[in-house]
């Protein structure tokens, strides 16, 4: 394996730089599903090339989709080793509420061991910590096996137009493995390694009453309150057990044996560290479940949004004409996405109230996914992680999900090895997102022993 | 009794500039809720004020509150006869959603018989039509009675200090009767007297889970989504049967019986008319009761607005931190308006779950009224309709709210008379709101009527 001490020298002594350009990177406001900031998207992307070509990376590329654009670049010149395909994404998302956040979110601001911003560590952080590794592997010589980079700009709406591109673009991303940034550890101190992400099909909800909004006074008790009915929907969507009633939601549900519960336990947060870390007055879930069962191995149901009627400051006695509401699932495997989005209307059917209509968009939908773990890749990545932080990964599942880790291995035939950085105390999606910083530079460090590891 | 058919003659010989009057108050966006417009609040009360002295009243005066002042003028010059104290309100509600108007709402626009705008016809178009009806009888001697007018601009936000200010003006306020022209009538061509109205009760309940957003995926599972929850509590307010299940909220309600049915039931709209004017695929309403009665005899508890998490284009995979409703219970007699807010938090102090902390607040509050149907003045009114109109009036009880109603009774010892012109269709709080102009004009004559019917 060829040592990584002279990299990762070069590394540390560029740290100022890299701190100064990854404030560089997280202050142009790529967020993907806001259509005014179609220009810094552009932006993002040509910054994110810019860093590929300027250190040696070969055949630059902003490549069209139907939507945001994707930078690919490769470096193929290591004969007879394996090609790494590595996946980041330059899209964040949107920064509301922003009254919340203490420094404004495309400020970059250091407070402490942290640096503030909205995509620190959803995913600027981690790109430009696999961008740095690859940099100082090649000031060092030569990167040891052949890699290719692909970084997209919509994996914050779900990646809409990302599986027509790896569609047509098969024999360009063809690789053996992939290495995904996405991705996070359980503590600073303590590494770990995800095996399973997942899946996400997200909705939205509209609940039609009237045909125009009414006064309340006049007209209310003789119609059915659009707002009423939604939240009723909603509540029945839960049993008191907080079991998720879309009929038929568990049937494809993956079961945990003792030996999985066992290992998830293992080094998980205790329900006094969580119940912390999110300022709840009591924890909830899934009944006959931990908390890190429910997080990682459990499909849930969750409300990420609600509009209806007036919400501005005062009083109208509005009875509004209609309510909306944004609804996500999170699947683990083996649910189908497409099969639960059929159970939501299922559900709809079957309890809307003929006083209302109502119509259910799909506004994105991947599976969740697992990941093999005894690969020469995963072992990679274990030793590049236990040489680093002194201590061997846990493995974990991971409530998030990733589309493109199911889009890879449906398409290009080959598994992820998720490896990144960021913390769950992190506020990705969040006011006041953050990225630790040792843990940045110790993703560096990761990196170049990975590549290095990866070595024939 | 003074004979109307001069005045009225007048009134008709001015139909064009009155409409054109009418059209500059309705121009001016007086939206009380919202702090942006103080300043066309202000110009509203001027517009009031100026039209009152011009035509003669005396002692015309801008009365300040601690919110939005109060327009008083009163001509006293008619000794031995009654004074009629008359009630307006120059405020409006607020636009929202604008882009459903099809004209805008402060572009004042006939459209066939109707003057589209905000405020039209409550209560513009009321007040508009007594302070005409006032001028005519100025313009044609005097009036016979004594008048004292009141227009306030906070009745659309509750009347939050008008309670303060009528027990402070007692004895400037010291009146036989109160005309109140916040009102309607059932029909264009079917006039009718309100003897009994809604009160109200407005909230804002807030739902607080996490103390800041989360990702949800990352937490998803793991703790009680507040947008879930608020919809939980929402959803158990109404039983399977459409009554309200605040504990105690009938308890004190007045009951019909089947004379005052067959009475509400008579020239009442047919279902089938009522489902046309909302647009809704079908009615709703407490079981055992009819449309009529549901609206106008039984308390209602309606979702305003709802708001919580992300809720613009596209998807954001948000945890909310909390979530909000405002909420309103429509009043009876003899429901006890701060009870209802003592039954609203034993239900949360019940219902909610410890996952969740909540706050509920009272935004305002009164309770409903019923007026005498066998006074002087409803003697009055009742011959100003049916002459005016030619068929005697219906008596009904209105589902709106008119909290000066009780607050005279309670302050001033007087019974109110509801004579106003409105119709169901108007959209009163809504978008495109309208008022019916033969019925402004049939209005004018109607209170010049009233006024004469009431000299002894």
């Amino acid at each position: 394996m060829p040592d990584s001490s002279k990299s990762i020298e070069f590394a540390h002594s560029q740290a100022d730089r890299y701190l100064a350009e990854l404030k560089e990177f997280v202050s142009i406001p790529s967020i993907s599903t806001l259509a005014e900031h179609k220009s810094d998207m552009q932006r993002a992307a040509s910054w994110a090339a810019g860093q590929l070509g300027g250190f040696g990376m070969q055949h630059v590329q902003i490549l069209p989709t139907a939507g945001h654009s994707v930078v690919y670049a490769d470096w193929l010149n290591a004969p007879g080793q394996q090609t790494v395909l590595v996946y980041g994404h330059y899209d964040v998302q949107p920064t509301d509420p922003l009254n919340e956040w203490v420094s404004p979110p495309f400020e970059p601001t250091v407070r402490g061991d942290n640096l503030y911003a909205r995509g620190a560590s959803d995913m600027k952080g981690q790109v430009h910590a696999f961008l740095k590794a690859l940099e100082a592997l090649h000031h060092d010589g030569n990167l040891p096996v052949n890699v290719k980079v692909l970084v997209e700009g919509e994996e914050e709406i779900g990646s809409p137009n990302l599986g027509k591109f790896v569609h047509e673009h098969k024999e360009l991303l063809k690789c053996d493995v992939v290495l995904n940034a996405d991705s996070g550890i359980v503590r600073p101190d303590q590494p770990s390694l995800v095996y399973g992400l997942r899946g996400l099909a997200y909705f939205e909800l509209w609940v039609y009453g009237p045909d125009h909004d009414l006064h309340s006074g006049q007209f209310g008790g003789s119609v059915h309150n659009p707002a009423q009915v939604l939240c009723e929907l909603i509540a029945g969507m839960h049993d008191a057990n907080g079991h998720v009633t879309l009929p038929g939601f568990y049937d494809k549900v993956r079961t945990l044996d003792d030996a999985e519960r066992a290992s998830l336990a293992e080094g998980a947060h205790s329900d006094a560290e969580w119940q912390r870390m999110t300022g709840v007055p009591q924890l909830y879930g899934e009944k006959g479940f931990t908390t890190s069962e429910r997080l990682g191995a459990r499909p849930t149901l969750e409300v990420n949004g609600i509009l209806g009627g007036f919400t501005g400051e005062g009083q109208k006695t509005v009875l509004p004409a209609r309510a909306m509401a944004k609804i996500s699932t999170r699947l683990v495997p083996y649910q189908d996405d497409l099969e639960v989005e059929q159970q939501f209307r299922d559900y709809l059917t079957q309890y809307a109230p003929p006083t209302v209509r109502w119509d259910l968009r799909n506004l994105s939908s991947a599976p969740g996914v697992l990941v093999e773990r005894d690969t020469a890749a995963a072992r990679a990545a274990g030793e590049a992680l236990a040489v680093t932080f002194g201590t061997q990964p846990l493995f974990r599942l991971e409530g998030g999900s990733v589309p493109v880790v199911s889009l890879v291995q449906a398409e290009l035939g080959v598994n992820s090895i998720l490896l990144g950085f960021g913390l769950p105390d992190d506020n990705l999606h969040a006011p006041n997102e953050k990225l630790h910083l040792p843990n940045y530079y110790k993703g560096i460090d990761t990196y170049i022993r990975f590549f290095n590891a990866m070595a024939a």
